[in-house]
């Protein structure tokens, strides 16, 4: 239960984080296969730190057990509970399979969980707290995952891509799982990833690309074992595996002739395939389909609709009480820039929403939170608020693809919780995260939070150390998104830094909030001024190319001529984008006035005379925040500076060098952008900064 | 000696070329492996035709054998010649090792020669003249190359390259030599190709890429057996094979220390395995070296020069009297776009014209045609004119990286005659081709003209079956740089649509020409305006990209602003790159008013309102050329329609399908560029034509 022996870095799960667990004497009561593992946990912890751990099962009368422990772990059943445990039982109310109850009886701390899951969350909340968890005033209090599907999407791929390599948009080195077209060997690092994961709160992984080649189609049924194994391996952690699936699978890997949703064979043959997935992992999380998108198969070659083709599938996995995560990632990937009135930002929309509540109660429609590609900057995508009858998941981008590709130190906490809180019908209705725990629909169907994973075989997992917070913050987002980015990245801080481990804990602290707190804006200062997207290489992601995606079929435009800049996405004069809003955004977006600048050009074309809110000319805004970024990185890299002697040597050299790459590349960015724009504009800088 | 069996497309040697030849009655007089192969060719035609062949020995008195033919091919020599050759003898002169005469005695035609190279040319010019070489009033004329080395440069991996696959910038499918890693059995189709690239006159090849990979830096050392049977295929028709090294060589598969070319080792080591070589391969041509150029390996490493570096392999040729062939394309290509003072156009000029005199007599330092790279438009290179007391190659690229890549029609002759043809002194100094035979400096060095390869294992072994008519070129050139390019034309076609194949070979010959003759012209208009080069998608280079290299490390760039566009390389205000260049040329490219149009952006920034000697603003002319050649196109691909029936059905559909390509590709040109250059401009079109 150490941190991997030096095998990999332990992450948020170092030894030092039991410390305050592992010092006492504990009693873990309850059965089943996660009660086992929050008792390894505790014994691992208290081997290390000199507390000592008992354990009794449900049927036992626990109160014998509990005499002189300072921590009770336990599950509520019929039998009596330990008595500490049963004082504390008035206050739980219901707690679900994965809610537990955290109090104080007397001297005791007590965890309380109806469910094994919600045992081990429980545990990893009192590892968070720390010795805060066993001081007198702690309040009794229930915690309740706000989401019930907390899934990770990994764009693997078991046979090395020519082009996308082992994981696609991966910056972590290659799969955890997969390596040269079979599966790791290494479980151990597998059992460590999964207990990263719980302590998180994430509870389902896919474990293949969505982008479904031939190798990966094979998973679904001769392979099936592969996925099985990860599955056993994950299975003590609470994390279920779910599978990416090609629509073609019938004809791929099933020898049919066709897949058409609407075919009895075809019908059949998934039903068969799904009993016999079920056969082998009874826990079996279901399916995830990128379908008729960027060239994946689906139900348009069979003149059927993503209803018809999300339905085939849920109807195979109804009986066993799984899901199908159909991506609404659809749109025109060979448009043509001439044609301005086709508008990629309106596509998933203009395909789904027609379709509500078509679908069947165990499809879960997976939404991009925004209408493009996970921009550092996007609105939030209008399907949100326009299917009420249909489980919506929102998908976000754990891997930097757009925002730096974890060669930019760049905390993404800020920007999923402003997603996650923004209100589709206005203040005062449901926010984002509320559709997708289904407390906005009449019926409460819930649909989860999915983030594309940012994980691979890296030593730090992720490429970059401190993008670790992106993958914890995800996972305490997706269990409660109302909390604090800040705390979040305290709580990591703290876990992955022990205070206890480094000279200067307050420095750590401070430095890590000055470089993490505002980096996600910063990276939107020099990358994307005013909401303009995808002026980056085309193919790799990577680096400014202004008009790299301009004359392109991929539907990313900006349309920067002499005058102005901008996609009109009004009603009025344009795609009529706006128009798939409700209020009160349908008339702010529209608005010249009232829209807010972070979107201006992302909704409107203006002149480069133009002044928003921010009180400069929109080109002067561009050359100031591409200015200001590059001064921002130049900071971030010199209170960098501050930690070395602090930290472990290797981890602040890694982020030192990384640090060095972003200011290059956001100097890059800053002199391509401004240059580019005043060779357009002839618009010199107001301050007689240098532009080349 | 067919075409091939249907296993490859006959090219320019089908049977029906053969047809003059085979019909007659034939005496070859003379001894050697090149005698034998001309006796194999004439046996093979008269078997298809109709004829018979004698053969004679230079020792044999062949007069008897002479009786009652109808055709002498005969080596000069000691012995007495067949009586008809005897009597042509006197006009011959000194023919040299490749030169041939042929001419009319009696009834007789006679081909001349005085090695057996030259008489294998002679039967191949016999075969293009066909009929015509039999007629009574054929003048006595001699032939002999204009340049001694004429050669090819296939630019192949032997194992493939996970980017650049297995033939860089390759449009033609595999290689011919190396498939997986390996050599292809198929020496069967390495001897036709031998026998194709004869019937051109080119005389050498290199076997593998100049980016020089692990793999093929072993072919030098154990694998110099693949090369070895190359060459024994190639012998026979005077095809010698030359190898591109890494300079990195003595440590990559030497397992010395370093590559230090004045270091004694790396001297010992590089005369030892030459010394292999030769033993091996009597007849190898040589090394093929890019060094220190695009991050291969060179003498910069160890504070040496290029004259350093050369004359290191050209000392351990020498002995065995083979050379080095030191390509000049040195640049840097990590430039910063900001830099404005930095030129790649100076690159090779400032590298090298300071060398001029300290390589050894066995190096020829092989220079692009232009300052740049291989593009559609560019001024000869300064070097040429450079570098009197060195021997000078000029290379070409027949390979169409930058000229449609073998998916437009793109009939490069008179791009190579236009080079060729320039003097860089002025009008009445020694042409480009002049220098490379080594007639222009005093001490009358040759250099030759190296062409990229366009060949592959595709069918019709260019992908482009007219992309055949460029590799017939490239060689008839290299033999005879005065040729007419429509003459040439003129020759591959009645090669390759034999007339008495098609059901009208006027409407052949004109609807080709109409295609080819100014192919290269439109494609001119619809890529390159004025000079502005490499607005290509990076990368793969196909397809327009304005701005894709305008903010790149690799030295390309336009500089468009809202203003204007263009380089201003002059010595008054710009790079000085002007001054490179020996007057007249220095002061005309200096001169905006003398400059050339269609080098005028490559020499001068200038607003859009300029007006060149064309007559109408350089923005207006960009839309003009633009719109013009899109319909150019149109009409090519309307004339090709005319052959539908007439020529072979496959060939006629693949080039069909080719040409809707190149209208289609024409056409994102036109509207990509037009579109950018109106955004920045804000001028319309004069004529009211749609820009987008």
């Amino acid at each position: 239960m150490s941190g991997g022996d030096g095998r990999w870095h332990a992450a948020w799960l170092p030894p030092e984080a039991f410390g305050a667990v592992g010092a006492r004497r504990v009693l873990v009561h309850g059965d089943g296969l996660l009660v086992d593992t929050v008792f390894a946990e505790v014994a691992g912890a208290c081997a290390d730190h000199g507390g000592h751990v008992l354990r009794s099962g449900l049927a036992d009368a626990g109160e014998a057990g509990a005499v002189g422990v300072d921590l009770v772990l336990a599950l509520t059943g019929a039998a009596p509970l330990p008595a500490p445990a049963e004082a504390a039982r008035a206050d739980a109310g219901t707690l679900g399979d994965e809610g537990f109850l955290m109090a104080r009886a007397g001297e005791v701390t007590v965890v309380l969980a109806d469910a094994p899951p919600g045992l081990l969350y429980g545990l990893f909340h009192l590892v968070r707290l720390g010795a805060a968890a066993f001081e007198p005033g702690l309040p009794a209090q229930p915690h309740r995952p706000a989401l019930r599907r907390r899934m990770l999407n990994h764009w693997d791929n078991v046979a090395v891509h020519p082009v996308m390599g082992q994981v696609e948009r991966g910056y972590a080195g290659g799969s955890i799982f997969w390596r040269d077209g079979r599966p790791r060997r290494d479980l151990d690092r597998l059992r460590a990833y999964g207990r990263l994961l719980a302590a998180t709160g994430i509870n389902a992984i896919s474990v293949n690309n969505v982008n479904v080649h031939a190798t990966e189609a094979r998973l679904l049924t001769d392979r099936l074992g592969d996925v099985a194994e990860i599955a056993d391996v994950l299975r003590p952690y609470g994390v279920r595996v779910h599978l990416s699936v090609s629509f073609a699978a019938p004809v791929v890997v099933g020898g049919l002739t066709t897949a058409d949703p609407l075919d009895e064979k075809v019908r059949e043959w998934w039903a068969i395939t799904t009993r016999a997935v079920y056969e082998r992992i009874p826990d079996f999380g279901g399916y995830l389909v990128k379908a008729d998108s960027e060239g994946q198969p689906g139900p348009f070659t069979y003149g059927r609709d993503h209803a018809d083709g999300a339905n085939l599938l849920a109807a195979a996995l109804a009986p066993h009480g799984g899901v199908v995560h159909w991506r609404a990632f659809v749109y025109n990937h060979r448009q043509d820039w001439r044609d301005r009135s086709t508008d990629r930002a309106r596509a998933a929309y203009d395909h789904f929403a027609p379709l509500d509540g078509r679908f069947r109660d165990n499809v879960v429609l997976q939404v991009k939170y925004g209408p493009m590609d996970f921009q550092a900057r996007e609105p939030v995508s209008p399907v949100i608020a326009a299917m009420p009858a249909t489980r919506l998941a929102v998908e976000l981008q754990v891997t930097q693809e757009y925002t730096g590709q974890q060669r930019h130190a760049c905390y993404l906490g800020p920007c999923w919780s402003e997603v996650l809180d923004f209100r589709p019908w206005g203040p005062g209705g449901p926010s984002v995260a509320e559709v997708a725990a289904g407390r906005a629909g009449p019926d409460g169907r819930d649909g989860g939070l999915a983030g594309v994973s940012n994980v691979g075989g890296d030593w730090y997992w992720t490429g970059h150390p401190l993008a670790q917070a992106n993958l914890y913050a995800f996972g305490r987002l997706a269990w409660d998104p109302r909390l604090d980015t800040g705390a979040i990245l305290d709580e990591w801080i703290d876990l992955t830094f022990p205070p206890s481990t480094t000279g200067d804990p307050a420095l750590v602290r401070q430095t890590l909030h000055a470089v993490l707190d505002d980096s996600w804006r910063t990276y939107e200062r020099y990358t994307a001024p005013l909401g303009v997207g995808f002026m980056v290489r085309p193919g790799s992601h990577y680096g400014p190319d202004v008009d790299g995606y301009e004359y392109s079929p991929w539907g990313t435009y900006h349309f920067a001529d002499r005058d102005g800049v901008g996609v009109d996405r009004t009603r009025a004069t344009g795609t009529g984008f706006t128009g798939q809003y409700p209020e009160p955004w349908s008339s702010v977006y529209e608005s010249l006035d009232r829209c807010p600048d972070e979107l201006l050009l992302f909704f409107h074309h203006v002149p480069y005379g133009h002044v928003p809110h921010s009180g400069t000319t929109v080109v002067q805004h561009i050359y100031d925040t591409h200015f200001a970024g590059v001064e921002q990185v130049r900071w971030m890299r010199q209170r960098w500076d501050r930690l070395a002697g602090v930290l472990d040597r290797a981890l602040h050299d890694r982020v030192a060098g990384l640090l060095d790459e972003q200011l290059r590349s956001a100097t890059e960015w800053r002199d391509q952008i401004n240059t580019y724009f005043f060779r357009k504009s002839g618009v010199p800088d107001a301050h007689g900064r240098r532009i080349h």
